[in-house]
Parts: structure tokens; sequence; C-alpha cells
């Protein structure tokens, strides 16, 4: 199978992080997997959901929004909170979620705002990936101003996607890929190699646990290189 | 680990069907797996969304709803339409898509509208198994009234969920069960034991691909059976 | 006249009640007027609206719904809350205040839910009668609860429709009946005769007082007859 | 019973009415009853609702609304669109239709705007009665921009209230009145004395026959009065 | 320039307002410019927004509405709430804030609503100039009632259109000479001369500093009359 | 008075513009007007607004957004869609619409999302400004897929804002400029110094004719030095 930009099927495209992006957010950070290219901010409130009060813990949510011309056909501002809206957000919410001990935070919640600048596939596990560093930077940022004592992360957390496209498994997919892929799935991981989510679509016709285990050796491989990476940039935040 | 309401680790509620439950829909069931009970109904609708128009195919979709009184606490018919619920009805159509011929349908949409009138754990799953029900009867009734020739069925597609609770390996969890759980999985199944889609989320700590084995084992299990049910229920329709 | 389903013009339709229809709710019920099915349920929640904060009474009111396909056609979800929608929700509240002391109740609301899982005509009114039942059962619950000392129950509530169809006037309308009524009459009695709504509408042509008479007359034996049922369901209630 | 304005209580507040109130629209008139204000205006467009396109028939609807500061306390705009609104202007809509030969109206509908500047009682009769008036001469308009033949008017509408209040039934109710009522009835009736819509609501107690025979009578009464007003108004349209 | 009402360029509409014309609002007024009728009221609330709490300060919004049928066209309720109603009830809001001492107020909120009646251009600036005369009615009754010492009034304020139409520069225009401006320039001032807000727009070609110095000079003369209609008008307030 | 980023009071803060920065829109770019920073995009849609069909013209609109943590604090998205925001995304598209000649652009609709990234003041006028560039851009690749002949642009657009801070008038002023601003005003030009839109608005005391002229003198300054980067920019458009 030859992959339109050259890439061997095992193979992640370029990543590019870009950390403290944005002036006023608490952490924040650009993250660009090949063409596509997520603005992820963390910012803390000093509140949480009601179902949280008084509980004497904090919160991480996370929203999820596509500028109207980040893909190939303009989408209208009132059509982005659609379903799959809702599906992503509350997929990076609960991804981040994990990895923090929201004992620690206090009474507070972090949200997490992905916006899409451009779209070419893959915009919810680059979320995932950047979202985590933004997080990261947010808390460095609230333990400075002496809100929490330590940096409360238990795991690194990357995300991607694997697919099957006409009969071959693919790490990393592009939009032009996913589009035509048979199946489709997206894994989110942590450093140890278990994982925190696994959505697996069969798009044309059902598979077999066989692919399936091949398409998760080949999203573990892919994460791997993006937890080294993170924690490559991260090495700054003690 | 013994289970509240008595069941093996590898065992399903008591299903129970009962077919053609409202008068005015093409296809429909109400669907029991134990207390939870979610009335299924199909509905055909001469058009199509609009990114098909002039394709000659059909399309299939499904809305998910709750009353207001099914859970333990009162939800405001507002709060209804939520990200869940979105989340929930977009995984119950893509579900039953992969089953249907969509060439054979002809321009026309099929609504699947599922609708829980008692919840305690498992509505999504049992929503598309019993959805499949409706879906069968709905394309019977169309097929008699000569709008397609025959049904364009490609395989039977049930649900259930598994997880593991206080580290046992649970099959079909209860609500209290899914409260409590550190992994949740749905899984859909077609006949074949290849799947449609899985959902596993860590809810407290990541999970192994040894532990994901297990798991995806005993939900082939437990499908196979519901797979079985639906076959018997169905027979009379050819 | 000929009725289709062969009743006498003064004849009210098949009426059955399954108490207790859902688990959560403290009340419930599915009340069958023929093929006219709606679940009943009442919740109870400690809190009251704006306007009555501190004022220690309690309050009562209704939401009313219909599933996607309890009608002929489909009915889109959105579309459910219309003003129609809005005026039998008000209409099932009102009535069933003027039958409870709201002083004993104290700083709660209970709301009455009326899902209608099929429709054949007469939805609002079978609303009410069968919110009727779940209320008390409610308040029963509410005083073995200890939240309240006895059922501040000041009467029985029922309701039916009476209409002219044809020129001849007709008890307790299917959908048939009603759409080609000419007058169409919505009455809310108590036991002792006495009324609590009374909404006649001249769908086509105005009406005397003399026909108004004969409907009202009409209505008070079907009520009565319901209010009996109701008595002996409700038997076990103290 | 002393009336706070001195009326005896079978008399109506002072009507006035202004014909031809409003610029732009096709008819309309501002009808003050006591000092209850209300615009009413026809605006007619060539369009039919969906249900009625390529049925060569004409539509008649009612839109309400009230200022901002029409009452005691403020209401905000957003508020406005409330139960009770679509209540009151489906009420509007259907009392007027009764009177309208459709079939002579042509594929047109004719929207009939009830806004109301200052409510003291009696807003959704007004607006009948107003409305009437502003029909009547939207359809001279018509005639004499050849729309239509004729006025396709089949009889005069006009309404009013009437109530139980401190046990003394009472004409043409107030605000102070209207909200200690034990009983509230509005009744819609054409020349014929024959009647359209009647609306009675036990507000504290259930209403007897008897009563309701007497408030009948006086709603009669006074609509009587509120028809020879429109006669005389209206006299130079033919 | 021949205008179609036979004014000279530099010649205002004939203005009439009628102060106290709603009986609850603590002030209001209808102002008639020419064809156009606006209804403005003032309504006190003991609450100011959050982002005042706590400051012992006011403060004074507006909002924005029209009748359906105030247009040659009539205009659904659900879309007046457009972008064109916020950009004018937020200048209604700015203009006479700039005129009120907020810290005389207390922590209370004037809304000042101004309800097009009917429209004939120029409604945004009678808006204006109409809100000015309820507030002062307003201020002076909450001194009346003792809620505040003086009337907190630091100037008068009212609002003029003017514009260039077939290259003539004009005072005041009307709908049909709005429509086809090439320059249309609203002018908020206060009685020194000196501009609260001034928004110049060119429709179909850019103007000079020259043409808006002549446009200026004539809002200049025309709001000069309009304060001192204002302030024999409101001469009785002390 | 000494800026706190050391301007002169009427120099412009340093303005880059990355042209071609999203890959999907026809035209687009990334504006950075000091910290504000705000995406332009172009894109075009074979379809007109309702009033312009048959009309044989093009149209041109805006919209206007802000990701959630553009700001020093969060807001919310479903908070975006305020006056304010429709208040701007009008002005955006008002302004460029004076510089297009429709009739060139056949039946098409060009819109011009401007989403701020980050916002340090002056968002507006960037918008403006920038949007120019990424419409020409647009205009570029319509004539090169030969939708139309040639870029129908009349003259150059460019904005920016001029206030009064503590008595001094200054040049695109800062977000901590802007908000202690007595006056605050923003001007949109063409490259002959002509005007297609003034906003001047007193934040806290009224300003004269005097003031006006000097503070439309340094606009002209600015934005005369705008449009010079322009033209540099975009030679290579032909």
């Amino acid at each position: 199978m030859n992959r339109s930009d050259g890439r061997s099927t095992d193979m992640l495209r370029k990543v590019k992080v870009t950390r403290k992006f944005l002036k006023h957010a608490e952490g924040s950070c650009l993250i660009e997997v090949g063409e596509t290219k997520v603005i992820c901010s963390a910012s803390v409130e000093e509140t949480v959901p009601l179902f949280l009060k008084g509980k004497n813990e904090g919160w991480v949510t996370a929203e999820y929004g596509m500028l109207p011309r980040s893909c190939e056909t303009r989408v209208n501002r009132e059509k982005q909170r659609s379903g799959r809206t809702f599906e992503i957000q509350r997929l990076v919410g609960r991804s981040l979620r994990t990895a923090v001990a929201m004992r620690e935070l206090g009474e507070r919640t972090i949200t997490l705002d992905c916006d899409v600048i451009q779209a070419d596939g893959g915009t919810r596990t680059a979320s995932i990936t950047g979202s985590f560093i933004a997080l990261v930077d947010c808390l460095d940022v609230m333990r400075k101003r002496k809100m929490i004592r330590r940096i409360p992360i238990t795991d690194f957390v990357a995300a991607t996607s694997v697919g099957i496209v006409d009969g071959a498994t693919l790490l990393d997919l592009t939009y032009e890929e996913d589009s035509k892929a048979e199946v489709d799935m997206n894994v989110v991981m942590v450093s140890s190699g278990s994982f925190i989510e696994i959505q697996g679509t069969a798009e044309r016709k059902p598979f077999s646990k066989e692919q399936m285990d091949v398409l998760l050796g080949l999203a573990q491989k892919g994460i791997t290189r993006l937890i080294e990476m993170q924690k490559d940039l991260l090495k700054d935040v003690q």
C-alpha cells in the first residue's frame, strides 16, 4: 500500500507542538499533526460542577470546536454544536480526567478547549495529545501560584488513530485515508502501555479479533512515540 | 464475586422481547433486559438526508430518549438532549447501518426510535439489540407492501456491555455494577463473531491488553446468546 | 350512528390501569383507554417554584410528551414541544392541583409526567385520569416515608371527552371520531359531579346551549364511571 | 358585591375601538377594554401552511405578545413565549377560523397579531373581539384589491370573561377580580348566541352545572352587547 | 431636492410626545416622529448585573423590539431578535448611560424598553429621544418614593439621523429616503452640542471629511431643537 | 503620555500578516496587530441570500468569533453569540461590501470568517484589515478558476481605532488603553482618504467636534499606513 504522503503503514505524521501559544491561558499549545492543526488551551476556574460541590475535589472537562473553514467545505457556526462535537469533547474530557488526581486540585475546574484551525483527519486524537501538554503547563502555573503543592498527574496520556484501508492496517490516518477506511479506531493510552479508551468502528464491514489485535499493536507503537515526544517537551516541568 | 441478583459473572440478565408493541409503527418491540426496558420502533419515510439525494440509496438513523422518570432521579425533558444522548443515538444508528444493504432500500429513511421506559444499566446495548428486531419487522412490512423485493439485512446485530468491577470481569452490567466499574465496555457484534463497534473506557484506572481480551471473550459469549434469541424470535420472517 | 368499534354513543372505551408500572417513580401507572396508552408517573422533589418559596406550601405540576411514533405519522422530537403540548400540560397540572391541599405537602413539588406511548384520541383526558392514580400512589409513598401525615386529596378527579360527530353526541371519542367532530369538549370532574374544567370548541360550526347541556350530561355519566373505577383500584390506600 | 370600579355585576367595562390604527397592516385596530389595551393587526401573505398546500383553501392564524412592561412587573422578552402565550394564540386563531369561509380566501394566510400594550385582565378576550374587527377591515382591503370577490365572513365573533368572585357571578373581570376568582370562564360567541369556545376553570373549588348556567347567561349578555358595537363600527363595510 | 413630505432639507419631521403613556411603568411615553411611533418605558428593578454586584452603583440598559406588523412587510416574532436588534439596543443603552450618575442610583437597574408600533425611518433615534423622557419621569417617581435624593441626570440626550440622498444632505430621514441614501449617519448629542455617539455608514460610496462636517452640522441643528422640546416637556420635573 | 508599550501617540502597533494561512479556504490570513491575533478566511459558495435570488448579483458577508480563551477570562462558547458579536460581524460585512462590485461576482456569496485567537484591543479593526487581504486572495483564486474575469475590487479597505485616554488622543488602542478610554472610535477608510464607516462612542463624557477632528486625522494617518502595507503585500495580485 502506497500512502499519498509516502509514509510507511506504521509511521506517524510529523508532529510539531508550540507550547505556551496563547498569552492569556494558564496552559496552551498549538499541536500540528501533519496538516491537522489544533489550538489546545487549559483554563482554571474557582468552581466545580454542581454534583461535586462541597466534596473537596476538582474537575477536568473539555470543549471542542472547529473554525468554520477548517475543512474542505465551510461549516456554519450554528451547525458546529452537533452530536459529533459532543461525542468528541466527552472523549477528550474523560481521557484526561483518568490521569489527574482530582483530590489534589481543590474545588477547581480546568477546562480544555480544543479548537481545530485546520482539519486533515485525527483532530480528536491530536486534541487529546495536545491537551495533555496544555494541562501540564496549566498545573505548573497553578503550582507556581501556590494553588497546588505538586503537579497531580498520575501518568502521560496521548492518542492516535489506526484503521484498515484497502485491506492494509495503517497508523495515524489522514482525512483522505479515514474517509475510505473499512475500520477506524481511536486509541488513548498511558505510558505503561495500558489503555484509557478504545473506540473501534466498522465503517463498511465487521472486523475480527485478529484484525483488532494488529490495530492495537500499531496504535501502541505510535502512542509510545507520542509520549516520548511529550516527555521530551515537558522535561523542564519537574 | 457475588452479584446482587445472584448471576454468575458470565451470565446475561433475563431478556424478554414483545414484538409489534406499537400499533402505528412499521416495526416495533419492547425489549426488557432485567429491569431495563426500552421501546424500539422503526418508521419509514420517503426521504433521505441531503447528502444522499439522487444517489438511489437509503439511510438508517436512530434517536434515543429517556422518559423523565426512567431513572432513580427525575431528569428534565429539556436536559434530555445532552451530549450523552447524541453519543448513544449515533452509536445505535452506525451499528445498524452496517447490517443493511442501503442500495436495496431505495431513497427511503428508516428511523429507529429507542425510548427508555425504565433504566437499570445497558440501555444503549438493549436499544441496539431491540432495534434490530424492530428493523427486521419494519423491512418485512415494507416487503409485504412491495416497497422492497427482499429483506436487505446482511447479518444479525446485537450488543451487550462488559466491565471490570472490584477486579472481576462481568457480563451485562446493571446500573449499580456500572456505577462502580473500573472499566466499562460496550460491544456490538454480528453472528459470525466479528465486531461492529467496541467502546472501552477506563473509568478509574487504565486497562491492559490482557484484561481487554478477557472482556471481549465474555462479550462474544453474551452476544452469541442474544443473536440466538433474535434468530428464534424472527424465525417467521423469511 | 354506528361507531366503528361497535360502542353505543354513551359508552366509554375499555379502560385498563396497571398501577406501579415504573420501578423508580414514587407513583406511576400505565393507563389504556381503548388503543390510547399513556404512562403516568409522579415524582417528588424537595423544592418549589420561585413564587412559592418560603410560603410553606407545595406545588403540583405536569409535563406531557408523545413518543415520536405514538401516532400514525412519526413526529420529530424537536417538534414535540409545541403549543399543543404546553396547552395540555397546563390543563393536566391545573386539574390535579384543584384536588390537593397544598399546605399539607410542605415545600415540595410533585411532577406528573404523562408520556403517550400510543395515541388514538383522548390522550389528555387519559393523562388526567391516570395521573390522579399515580398521584395518590405517590402521596401514599410519601406518607409511608413520614413526609406527610395523611394523603391530602380533597376529591377524586377524572376526565373524558365528548363531542358531536355527524350530528350525534358521542362519549369518549377515538382519533377517527375526533378528527371529524363538529364540536369537541374535554371535561374534568370530581366525584360530587362538579366541574374542574370544561373546554368546548366548535371545530366547524358554533354549538348551542342545548347541545352543550347534552354533551355535559354525557360527560358526567362517563366520568362517574371512571371515578368508580379509580375508587375500586385505590381501595387499598386508606 | 361592590366592584372597585363601581360597575354592577352584569356590566361590561367601557370599550373603545380605534380602527385602522396602523399604517402598514391590511387591517388593524387598538381595542381598549377598561385599562386593558391591545393592538390587533391583520396581515395577508400569499402562502399557506404545508398541510394546506394545493388544497385551494386559505388559513387564519394568530400570534399574541405582551410588551415587557404591559403588566405590574416587567416580564423579560425571552420569557414571553411561554405556555400561556401558546394557549392564547391557539384560542384566538381557532375562534376566528370558525367564522371565515376558507375556500373563498384562496391560498392565502391571514395572521392576526395581538400585542398587549397594557394589561388589566381579559387580554385574550379583548384580542378576539378586536381581531375580528381587524380581520373584517383586512378582508375589505382584499376585496378592494380584487383578491377576493366578497367578504367571506359567516358571522360576527366576540368574547368576554365571566367568573365567580367572593361568591358573586361577575361579567368582564379586571385583573384584580380575576386574581381572586374561584371560577374563571372565557366565552367566545357568535351573533346567533351559539358558542365557538367555552373554557371554564375552577381556580379554587369545583363549580356546579347551575353555576355554569348562570355564568354562561351573563357571558351571552355581554357578548351580545360587544357584537352590537362591532356591527355599529363596521357598518361602512358592506 | 424635493422631499416627498414637502420639508426643506434641514427640517425635522413633526414630533409628538405623550408622556406617562403606560399605567404600570415607572416612566413611559409614546413618541411620534412623523409616521414613526415608538412606545418607550422605563422600569426599575432592585438588582444589578453580575459585574456590578457589591459596587454600590446602578445600571441603565435598553431593549428594542418591533411589532410584527410595524413595517411594510410582516416580520416573524422569532426573527425579531436579530443582529440589527442587538446593535440598536446596545446603542440606546450606551447613549443614556452617559447621562446618568450611576453612583446615585444605588444597586438598581433601569430597563428602557423601546417598542416600535409603526416604523418609517429613524426608529433608533426616536427610541433614544423618547427613552430620555421616560427615564427622567422614572427617576422623578423614584425620587418621590424616596429611593433617590435627586434626579441624577447630568445632561439632556437626544438623537436624530442625517444622510446624503441623491447628493443632497438631509436631516431626519424617512424610510423611503433612508433606503436610497448614499451615506447614513445616526448622531446622539447632549445639550452642550457635544457628541455621545456618531455612527456614519457609507451605503454605496465612501464619504469625505467635508461631507461629514456638513452632516454633523445638520444633525446638531436638529438635535438642538429636539432638546428644546424635551426641556419644555419636562419643565414640571425639578 | 507614556504608552505602556513605549509607542508615541500617533504610532500603530507592529502589524504582521501571514497570507494563505489555511489550506482549505479560498483566501485566508493570520493578522497580528501587536498581541491581537485574528485568523481571517474567505469562503465562496454558489448561493446568495433569499433577497438577491435571481438578481444576478453576489453578496459578501462576515462572521466573527472568539476562541473561548482568547481573553483574560474564559468566555463560554454559548455566550459567544452575543449582541457585541452581531454588531461586529455586521460592521465587517458592511465595510467590505462597499469595496466590491457585486454584479461581477455572479450569484455567489463570499463569507469572511474572523476568528480571534488572542485579543488585546482592536479585534474588529484587525478583522477588517485582514479580511480585505483574504478577500483579495479569494477573488484571485476565483479568477484563476475562471469564475470571474477580473478582481472586482473598487478600492483598498483598512481600519483602526483611535481614542482619548487620560486626555491624550491615541492611535491604535490596546485593550488596557481601550478599557480606560473616555472616547473610543473605530474608523474604516479607503485609499483615497474617504470614509466607509465611523463609529465614535463617548464612554465616560461627551466629545466635541474639535476632539473628533483630531481623532479622525490620527485615524487617517494610521489607515494610510495600513493600506500601504496591504498594497505591498498584495503586489503579486494583478
